[in-house]
């Protein structure tokens, strides 16, 4: 910190630059639980995200708690449990809830980033990890456009829907698929739009639970597919977000 | 043995039924070293194979000697492997060798199955296993049409060679591809012929050696693709020869 | 389309090949869920079917809404959920529920596909699964002969029930078996019929789950034996579908 | 081609962009051995290239001569192999060989993609994997800033040079780490450029050959990390052209 | 026995060592379910613990009466599983239950380590864990000092806390961490404290359930991590008892 | 050791069973290299064998010099590496090698086990893993009668052979079997001997390497189907001698 | 048949012959669920048991009804699902359910089998698989001598209690452990009994599941132990009758 | 830097500290090739190690030319690869290499960490892993005491060693064992020092290459067992100097 301040003094450094600075580091305790990490948005671009899993209701609620209005994004929050957390607020405690995409929101975000991305899914089970790209990225200031059900099986419905994503001229494509996964590999090798490739857990037996979608997204033949965990809708949107902002506010190379 | 010229003097099986229940049991012992299953290609249309992984030239020799110039196929060979082998065999046995598919063949086999298989890769690599269900095809008296190289990386380029496939009648396909794997089932959900898939050790990393492949056409997300083992050209062309016999001569249902 | 309807007019197609070449790529679109591909079945032979994993009684019960009467296949339902979405129907949708093969038909499909299958299983625990496949196929007009329990442990009463299988001139087997998956194996090295092996997730421990099955089919000695996915009855009825109708009404090679 | 001629003729597209649709989905036929996508660099920003593994230096001599002295690359290619095929390439053929990042380059690309790119590698094993990458890049026309060696063993190391590859304004980073490949999210928690992280197969025991990195990856506590196939430096490099095409000539959204 | 009461008796061990060796090996029989090893703190300086997964409420509370109030830990015991056991306790039952960490103490052990152990978490979910860990420690006699939520997503707030708990002299560290599991390795890198790491099975997809940060935690790039299983916050903590009883009155080598 | 001299002096045991005492715990330190267990045939019916794996010509001379001519086995050892052994060992050492088996036999066992063991395997490949075993149970004074290729793709060979066998009085089997595994399966299903399943590492492909053989021997749907580990040949020996010296010696129950 | 009633006519075999082969091959069918294997205990000296998992209550109860009162033994049934089908039963049907072992036995078995069985188990956890065995073996008339929780944490425990069991003269040994399954490789380095390794379930995370147990078994540096699968206390019994019946009743080499 | 002399002279650290800081801090960048962790030693007790697999001969030479005459460890260095080093080497460069532990080192390390470490192999090809152990405890000071060939196949073996190694009053121990990798259990189970695992690639078929000792030694019933990679006898003894340091030295609690 104080070094930070330094710069500031001696003119390295403008009042914003530091101000943005001292605002990365800082973090907020929360008692016996967490050390909310406020920066992290700032630093890397995305808002600090509470992932539900293996966290109490009452845990959840206490960190919401601690956060207050701000923007907080809740993941993978199923409706039995959302709908204790919600007991646990305080009634002016401004919420909204996604059922499908199981993600809670509370308070709001500044919409910061602009530009538009497409989402794609393979099939029907696929949608609810769609679905949790598609809160965040809207949240975060996104437009975004959404095409279900173009799996392989029937691969003319891709090439019919596809044609209309890049007609609406999107930035980059999100791919989600189970079973097989094969679907980001085949739109990776039709168009020149950055793919983004999310197995989802659909598919059973061997190789069932995403695991046979994710290594087909490893091995594609295609070049330039990238691929984030099983499920993984979010992290699809927030590695989605650092590219928008590149392309839409550029670093100078 | 007894209970079939039983059956036979009794009138209830012809002689050519007798003939044919007698070969199919028959018997041949390698000393030391095999019990050749005479009777295999008579009892399930498939004539017995040495895959020759596993065992040493003076043993495939061995076995070649003792079946005189019956048609043996020998898969899975090297050309070093090859080249040991010949020099153990008498002079005036009949040999080719197919350095592609890994294949030798010793003397000829009957043609007796009719049909028309197309067989489609993904990439240069597959070609290898393709090979090897080709020969065993045509050794067996099949037709086959062969297209190479039209993975989904260009997907346009499966349709071109898809359709001049189909023009030409092949009554099923073998659909052979590294990778992700992903061949066989765009063309499941193109045609309505079986097609058989041949998932192929190519590919590396994370479901490598033909993991991801394998994996993938089980899971695959259009009905009614059957697999076969990773690399296994010789499994597809024996399960396509069965069914080309059920086709161009089948039981009455 | 314009381009079929072009060869049409140009006299390069009949009035029946462009009626089914314009079929065969339609899709209905069902609000926010799916892409019914209507023209499947005319492409590849095989229904659209809704496997019911991973989706909720809602929405299974909004895709037979809007597909109407047709003959619509559900997979993989068990009964608790068929019950919920009885509910939602309208009373006049005609609806028939297998329990034992979890199977939801509503409407009925055309029989399409002559021809008979021999359906065998190793144990009782492999019944559902087999069930699966025999509903499909007699959905589809195919006449099935099943045997069940005649796995490996007491390999005499195979021989009894095969011998009875063959004389009733069945076409092709789907055998059906979990533990160590080996009766596709010991079936494929007896008859000259195309082996479709199915593993089951009966099994513990282990290779168990299916895996011990299905690696086992995967590695078989006996050449020609393919493999669908641990528990995939659908498929390999599927797939049956397809080589049935090459059999009796095949292209000519 | 005659659908998007007739396009022309109606003045439906211009010449220009039917000159750019027509090159999209070209193909030369290299006889018995592959069908060489010429389009693809025009349909997906990334050119055709050879992964050598499976191929014969026989098979890779005759794709390049087809080929022409078009720019075309080969990955994955040790030193005995690339000497092999040296010898079997005419004398005008021109070459470049890398050998730590085990890259051939026949003739020349269009420098086409502007941007810079950031490359950092955990160890010193790591390098010729980060090496394939970089070779990409700069062949396509990027400029690339390395840093290497700065695992998380001694993470100021990091702080160090990733200070100075931000000051250079790079506009996206791929990180390449084995071991326990915690670095590309050490480094995403930190800046908000995107960061595609490469595993690599530096590593022993359980969780070797790049096992561990993997998964570390795809198991990020920091959102916004995507991932390749282990080693793959040359799809890192795919990804991050389209990318840089995106920001450099954005779609406008 | 006989053995070591000669050994006293020829004067070659004092009472006290004869006392312990007999304390050493007793055994408790607690009829048709288990042989409590009563000498095993006397021998390993850990005292036996019930791990109670796998063991009705039933078993454990005959196990629990049959040891009387002597100091007996109980761990990974859900709260359903301690109510049903406490009710089938005696009411003089000297009894501790820690919900967080799942852990039952009945009656008291001798405070006999000494020492000062700091446990540092990655997130919130790994803290039930960490506080087994905690609990075990601290009725030994130890001193712990905890800090949580201080994952790699955020560096910055390692280096704040970490910096404090080596001002308070902690003899050594264990560090509980679950999804990538690269917070050990980047403490180890940073000080010359012993480090104890212990994978959670916090994460999902692949390398899911500890998967990836127990391979994390082995394959380390920073020398001198040792690894627990997954979630056994108990293990760590038996670790270092052993070593603090070593440090706080060691052997003298 | 004084304890068992005490219990003889007090007449608590025989001299004869002092002296089995005393032996069986015998060490024979080799300098730096091995503490041999001399005692282990005493105590557990089965002689030290020396894995050879792992360890390099000079150390396995060295130990079997330190061992004088008392019989002595070293199994798993290739050809080229027997061969260096031999130069090493002074020229009276008495020994016999077994290329097939990779045995090598050092001096002279007393043959201490009677008994009739049948062997059978899967295929010509099984050969070697089956002769291991067969040396081993010849050397200890066993009689084997080894039966080859008779695995399940032609059933009706097993039938024949099995039936040879049990006319034999063979009083245990190891049957010997790579790829699907399934005939020790089939073998428990027919006959009432103990059956010790070998899976041997013929395969390739998913369930290569022995695994498919492995698991399903044990997901045997036959009780009473035990393994040992792939290719350990000896394991199945070494415990059908404990078996035989039971059924020949047995213990009064 | 009709051979062995010719056989008998020739004289070749006696009545007593005759009867056991007929009686070794018949099957009890059961209406669209079974075919009992009736000869099964004639023909492998084990009694044909029904594996409760995947069968629903009603079918195990339509199974008991067909069988009669003949000694029938169902295994892995729990609590619930046992009181399910009892109340599915006649009133008559004798039966006896043993909570611990999961195991029910309806009607009585003839003691056919002497012998004497030691079983051991590593721990309080393991005790449900060994009491499997034990049910088995004493259903079948043999004697069982159980020790349970002599695992290594307190290995002295062992050498104690397994003086005892054989000073009773067991002739074999079924070792019973999870966790880190070591138990079976120390007992067998200790006595010339044949040891039968029995893995658990007992265990968590990595290797967890009875992996752990299963491989270090698989794996031992001790030779001669043989395993069976997880959790498999009826494998491991089955195995052992085969074994007595040799024993106490063997043939003659 | 400026902050550590800041803090000097604002007299808040003594000179002595501030140097230490400085070193622990200090890179030395080896051209294209790493960045060498100067303060490694200093701030984590552990001098920085280089690990060879996945390096030339070129880059070693060079590293090591680079640092100088200060004591560099050089680990997993065969002997062949070791020969090419020396020759790129200046004469004058101090050179020791151990070909059983391959390691090589170049000039001295200051003895800095006392103390006297007892090491354990369960069988003789695990001592070169135990010797890569020994060799780096030596190097740095500490005394070694060790015991090879005490597996559990003969556990007497072990007693009588363990005794002696606790007599010379060792400090900590560390087991090295492949195989079924019982022993660091069964060792922890009898004394109260820490023990650090260490399993080897000694093994073979399922759980070979060292996984089932991993996993049965995270899977420990024996509390307070630690775990290194597979081979990691650097790692072991990486740790046990962590350990050692605070022993002989500790922070006062």
């Amino acid at each position: 910190m104080r070094e930070i301040l330094k710069k500031l003094a001696d003119g390295k450094i403008s009042i914003k630059e530091a101000e943005k600075l001292i605002k990365s580091f800082q973090i907020k305790e929360i008692e016996d639980l967490a050390k909310f990490d406020l920066g992290r948005e700032v630093r890397t671009g995305i808002p600090e995200v509470v992932l539900s899993i293996g966290k109490s209701p009452e845990k959840i609620a206490k960190i919401i708690k601690a956060c207050g209005n701000k923007g907080l994004i809740i993941t993978r929050l199923n409706e039995s449990k959302y709908k204790k957390i919600v007991t646990k607020l305080p009634k002016n405690c401004e919420v909204r809830y996604y059922k499908e995409g199981r993600v809670m929101i509370v308070g709001k975000h500044e919409k910061v980033v602009e530009g538009h991305v497409g989402i794609i899914t393979g099939g029907t089970a696929d949608i609810p990890v769609a679905e949790e790209a598609k809160i965040i990225l809207e949240e975060m200031g996104c437009k975004v456009s959404m095409v279900y059900d173009v799996g392989i099986a029937g691969i003319h419905r891709l090439f019919r829907y596809l044609r209309k994503l890049i007609k609406k001229n999107v930035q980059l494509l999100i791919v989600v698929a189970g079973m097989e996964g094969a679907l980001p590999s085949v739109v990776a090798g039709l168009v020149d739009l950055p793919v983004i490739a999310v197995p989802t857990s659909v598919g059973y037996g061997a190789g069932g639970k995403g695991i046979a979608a994710l290594l087909s997204m490893l091995q594609s033949c295609v070049p330039g597919v990238v691929v984030v965990n099983i499920d993984n809708g979010f992290g699809a949107a927030a590695f989605a977000l650092k590219i928008l902002k590149q392309i839409n506010s550029p670093s100078s190379p």
